[in-house]
């Protein structure tokens, strides 16, 4: 694999979308227009938990411009959910969380929906709410959902692997620590928008900003009755999604709207309902224990996870399977086992988020590691060295890593930062500064666990030897579809210019499950390549017969056909085209890519749980003010394993991005709650990362362990470069100010308390 | 095939767009509005042939409201055109005829930009001009292209099969004639429109409504300098095409610019700008000369056919290839000699219509043949009968036909007329009214001759196992997609309300090479079944296994799949679609269809031209007012071999439609043209038939001959309804009044200067 010559992998193109995103030209759902175009507003709780008396509607009704006003019993089926059908599309008898939606309605301006929406009068019997998820699982806690058969516990379960007694038994030290990770807001620059049509034809077309258009198409068909066939959702322009455009959040609204006036309506969220009313990350609650001898050789690992799912499930499930699957980090350990429960809360709900719940067990698997360290007076770096995965050893599920890089990337970010020479007890040249040095690895599955779910692409040559791919893949911003192009690009051997991408319209592309799990590179490069490969035989067939020689003995690249041995036997790609056209039955080709053997016993969490595994490890350097508790990080080298680098530029701007994410877990963004309501709903109180928050240098490293599984040797990258920032940067202040920082996000003043705390 | 059971077949199911085109709210071209839209206009020759010496654009650049004006330098490649580039985008030299277009711009509204227009100053040398045919042909004719190799000449060629000499020789008597048609508008009722937008990523969208978005596509892509895969064209809602909308009207001005001003723009026809500068149906002059016995039987034909292209050749090639293959009629005979030439004139430009050739070639063979009647003294019903062609004769490019209704169309169109006791010489209560009858068969052909170009479908089963349809086939109009539909609800199993068909978008379909040839029952049918089929092998091969079952002994119906034998054991395919999507690789198929045994020899245009054939009897009884000259049509029975009718209710509405269209070419409609230019260019001063027109009473009847090679046996119906329709009428006319009616189109006038002629 290694061997082969590329033309197209392996360089950074610059995106197809890149000048027209700086010129502000790129066509977001909020650009598009119609003529007629409603707009919508949803009326929302305001309150945690409460029993809905009365809902009046009449005055909205009535207000000037309001075109229609939406309540429960507009909503054909009111209840979906991407794991249960737990959530209403307005709530009839009672609110669980404060945003939750009443009514919705629909007018002539932004202006005029706002302000109808303000003269909807709800009478409401308010509950007393649980927001805290160890609460919620006491007993005689208030109940969020009454007829969820295990109360406030959504779902529980448990990776077990080896004997953790006897792991323990044969261990020198055994280490325990609770952790916590608080909730994080998506932050994506593009709020949730949608635009709704119902078209003439009895086709509702819906224009959304979506990681999983056919996952809303079936939704919403769900929710408004309607048939698959008659409900295409076209998946514009993301402007950020990292999680959070994943499931129905104002879709069936804008639909019902549509529906009811015959007029397009387009819905969107303000920032401030982003924070009140759409998704977050989990908050996780995380016991670990682990057994290590003195050697450093890790035993038994023992974690119990408890996850705040917030008012309704979500991805919970999922996020909660894979946090217990990936808790044990990058690391050989023989006797596992991990449990999780997630809860009910009236707390804002939690579903995927980039990293998808190993985030928050990498953060606590990685400060554990470093608690480890500590006690057995070792360097981290070589604690985690005696422990790491190699290729062929088993995951946590049990099945073979296929491919690992771990190695590779711990001795490249390590040095990059100069490792052995950084860190704790050097004195900067101002007298209340310290510097600290810290580290933390990961392990990152590709692919969702447990479904099979295919990849598709269809690859059509026109007359002209270009190339049209047709997917039902999308791009949320993470530069997906250049490296699809490139992927296509390559196999076809013509040049990147003649690649159009078609993607995320539900009516015409094959079935995909969306941009999730960092399944893209692996699994739709492999549906591509599939596709184009498929075309690409179509037309060495025809050529043979032109060239008379064997389609075997033929290669095409840079758009030419030639005989390998003889390569000025050659002629353009465009003739052979245009031959088939005229000539065959059709150059049209489909694949789809799905893997078989995905699937674990649920009852241990063993099986082939993902596609395969990228690793990754960062080192960071920081240097903290002793008296005012206020650091920055000087160096960041971030060394991720991801296979087989599509475009190195674009790996490398999500390793950047996923860091900065991480940064925001860990040191600014959190989410201020009072009686069940967000105090501080604005970037202007809830501070995301800016560039001035970024390293003083930033060092990305590319590792490339080539998955023999993937296209050209390709795993992923897209989330998992958010994981170990955090713990990384925690672990080098702990070794600066020698205090143990338990508060996230790692303010100036958590570093205080923490210091007072450990020096009183 | 006759015997198989058939649920959605057959069926007179309502078009899915009809209540929104009675309701008004079917979007057409004309409905799509963007943001910042601009208007265009186009600078015309208004002469008809003309050294272009100066354009002075500079006024019309500066006016009000003007974003761009395009002059023939910003033509990447000024050449286009269906069968020869011999058209221009814009003029650069000269013109060749009124509607030759000289400037293009574009400005905030349609009067801005019409205003400017006129602000374009251009200076002309007047060259001598020729507009007739025959003159063209003559030595020193002023030349329309110079550089044409062959003058004023496009084309020629001729059909032989046997020895026309020798079948002359055989007859008792030889009847010779020239007959002559007009030229005709297609008369959309929507005009031609385009709306072009150059997308921020670099592709050109162009929305249109025409016939061929993919030809389209290729010539923009031409025209334009662009990679195919960077042009996508979709094909709206057409009101009406009837081959007006085959080719580039105006969508590579509007793209260019589009390109200019990175602003949408929209370029639309005016009605005026129809009559001067769209396509019409090519004149014709035509001479017959045929022998027959006296029992009836023909022995020879020989004809002469000379076309007027107009300014440029467009279709031409095909439609005079076509006219002469269809000259000899449905007749068996065994010696045939049928020579056709196109010229260039400076006339309006013909091109694709309705009928492609054969209506002129339909017209002069049932003219003649009831002149050959009259000369026998033989009923000209018995004539037709004596020669007509049966199933398993040789057509005239010698291949065999393979299905043929013709004597049921006799049988049927001739009693429903009550034949024997209408017509001639019976007087009508008013004293100044004669009766007459008259007849007209017809033979016209499947699909393009000479080109196997495919037919292509996609076919998918989303996860409730309703159906999504992908295809490049349009629907101008004539209710293709219903049709579509019913062969994909009846090939699958499932109700017609759950297949959606998605078409006309090239950036999405399979190719396709258009609405044209009468072939979307006939190839597309073929291609939609084959595609749903291979889906539904899927679906059953799943099913398979869960009923413990051989797919073979498992059946479809109405949603539901069930063990044949055993009707009790079934479930909704529902089930077995959930279950493909959760397991298999892909529920999603694709499918072509081309005749490889598609060809002729183009020295005699012997070989296998066509699909399979159609063929028609019209009869008419007509009253005409001796005094006036006005006539009305009391009765017209229609029956047309269709193959096998889809929905009956759309063949009857297709019979109906052409029949008027016929009636238009026979009896109304007349380009007047005076130096080269249109006399009449409004629907006040050229009449189209309307609902005042139809005949009395209008009896459509469907003949089913059913054909091998058509899915359920089906052949086609579009165009050639439109051939019988004037002969029938005209000879109905000449019956009553005892008078040969030489000038078309046969108003009132020309009857009774026909009865001058004859009753001096």
């Amino acid at each position: 694999m290694s061997d082969q010559k590329l033309n197209s992998i392996g360089k950074s193109y610059v995106r197809e979308d890149g000048a027209e995103m700086v010129a502000g030209l790129s066509e977001f759902v909020e650009d598009i227009n119609r003529p007629g175009l409603l707009y919508g507003a949803v009326v929302r709780a305001e309150r945690p938990h409460a029993r809905i008396i009365k809902v009046d509607i009449s005055r909205a009704a009535r207000a000037e411009g309001v075109a229609c006003v939406l309540t429960p019993e507009d909503v054909p089926n009111n209840a979906y959910g991407p794991s249960l059908a737990d959530q209403p599309v307005l709530c009839s008898d009672k609110i669980r969380y404060e945003g939750d939606p009443v009514a919705a309605l629909c007018a002539e301006s932004w202006e005029a929906a706002e302000a109808a929406a303000r003269l909807v009068r709800v009478e409401f019997e308010d509950l007393p709410a649980v927001t805290d998820p160890v609460e919620a699982l006491e007993t005689g806690a208030p109940l969020v959902h009454e007829s969820h058969p295990t109360g406030n516990l959504v779902t529980e379960g448990k990776v077990i692997r080896g004997d953790v007694e006897a792991g323990f038994a044969a261990a020198d030290l055994i280490v325990e620590e609770r952790y916590r990770t608080q909730a994080q807001e998506h932050a994506s620059i593009e709020m949730h928008i949608c635009l709704a049509e119902a078209k003439p034809d009895g086709t509702l077309l819906v224009h959304v900003s979506s990681q999983k258009p056919f996952g809303i198409r079936a939704d919403l068909a769900k929710v408004l009755g309607l048939p698959i066939s008659r409900v295409r959702v076209i998946s514009s322009q993301a402007g950020g999604a990292f999680g959070g455009k994943h499931e129905i959040m104002l879709e069936s609204l804008a639909a019902l709207c549509a529906m009811k006036t015959r007029r397009p309506v387009k819905f969107r969220m303000t920032r401030e309902e982003e924070f009140r009313a759409s998704t977050v990350r989990h908050p996780f609650v995380m016991d670990y224990k682990t057994g290590v001898t003195k050697e450093g050789k890790i035993t038994a690992v023992q974690i119990n996870i408890l996850l705040d799912g917030g008012a309704y499930c979500s991805a919970g499930p999922g996020v909660a399977a894979k946090s217990a699957l990936m808790g044990p980090g990058p690391y050989r350990i023989d006797n596992v086992r991990a449990e999780f429960a997630l809860t009910y809360t009236n707390n804002g709900f939690a579903g995927a988020v980039r990293g998808f719940g190993a985030t928050q067990t990498t953060y606590a698997c990685e400060r554990h590691m470093d608690l480890i360290a500590k006690r057995l007076h070792m360097d981290p770096l070589e604690l985690r060295r005696r422990n790491a995965m190699k290729t062929g050893d088993p995951s946590h599920s049990g099945d073979e890593i296929t491919s690992c890089g771990l190695d590779e990337t711990m001795d490249k970010a390590s040095r990059a930062v100069n490792w052995d020479a950084i860190g704790r007890g050097k004195k900067s040249p101002c007298g209340t500064k310290r510097r600290g040095r810290g580290m933390a690895a990961m392990i990152y599955p590709v692919a969702g666990f447990g479904k099979a779910t295919p990849s598709a692409a269809m690859a059509r040559v026109n007359e002209d030897a270009t190339l049209t791919v047709i997917t039902g893949i999308v791009d949320v911003g993470q530069g997906a579809n250049v490296i699809l192009r490139q992927v296509a690009a390559e196999e076809l051997g013509v040049d990147l210019d003649h690649v159009h991408l078609v993607n995320g319209d539900t009516a015409v592309a094959p079935f995909d499950p969306g941009s999730t799990g960092s399944r893209i590179a692996h699994l739709g490069g492999r549906a591509v390549k599939a596709a184009v490969g498929k075309v690409k035989m179509q037309l060495l067939e025809k050529a043979a017969g032109m060239f008379e020689a064997a389609a075997d003995d033929l290669r095409i690249e840079n758009g030419e056909v030639f005989v390998a041995a003889a390569p000025e036997r050659r002629r353009p790609l465009a003739d052979v085209a245009r031959a088939c056209h005229r000539d065959s039955e059709l150059v049209l080709s489909e694949a789809a890519t799905r893997s078989t053997d995905i699937g674990v016993d649920k009852s241990t969490y063993q099986g082939k749980g993902f596609e395969c595994y990228v690793f990754a490890t960062q080192c960071a350097e920081v240097e903290v003010d002793v008296e005012t508790g206020e650091y920055r990080v000087l160096q960041l080298a971030a060394a991720h394993d991801v296979g087989k680098a599509i475009n190195p530029m674009n790996v490398e701007g999500q390793i950047e991005g996923g860091s900065s994410m991480g940064y925001g877990l860990g040191m600014m963004e959190s989410i201020r709650m009072k009686n069940g309501k967000v105090q501080n709903p604005s970037f202007l109180d809830y501070n995301i990362p800016t560039s001035l928050d970024a390293p003083v240098e930033s060092i990305p490293i590319i590792v490339e362990a080539e998955e023999p599984r993937g296209a050209y040797g390709v795993k992923g990258v897209a989330e998992p470069s958010v994981n170990p920032t955090a713990p990384a940067i925690l672990n080098a202040i702990e070794d600066a100010v020698g205090a143990h920082v338990t508060d996230l996000p790692a303010t100036p003043e958590a570093v205080l308390r923490a210091m007072a705390a450990a020096h009183p």
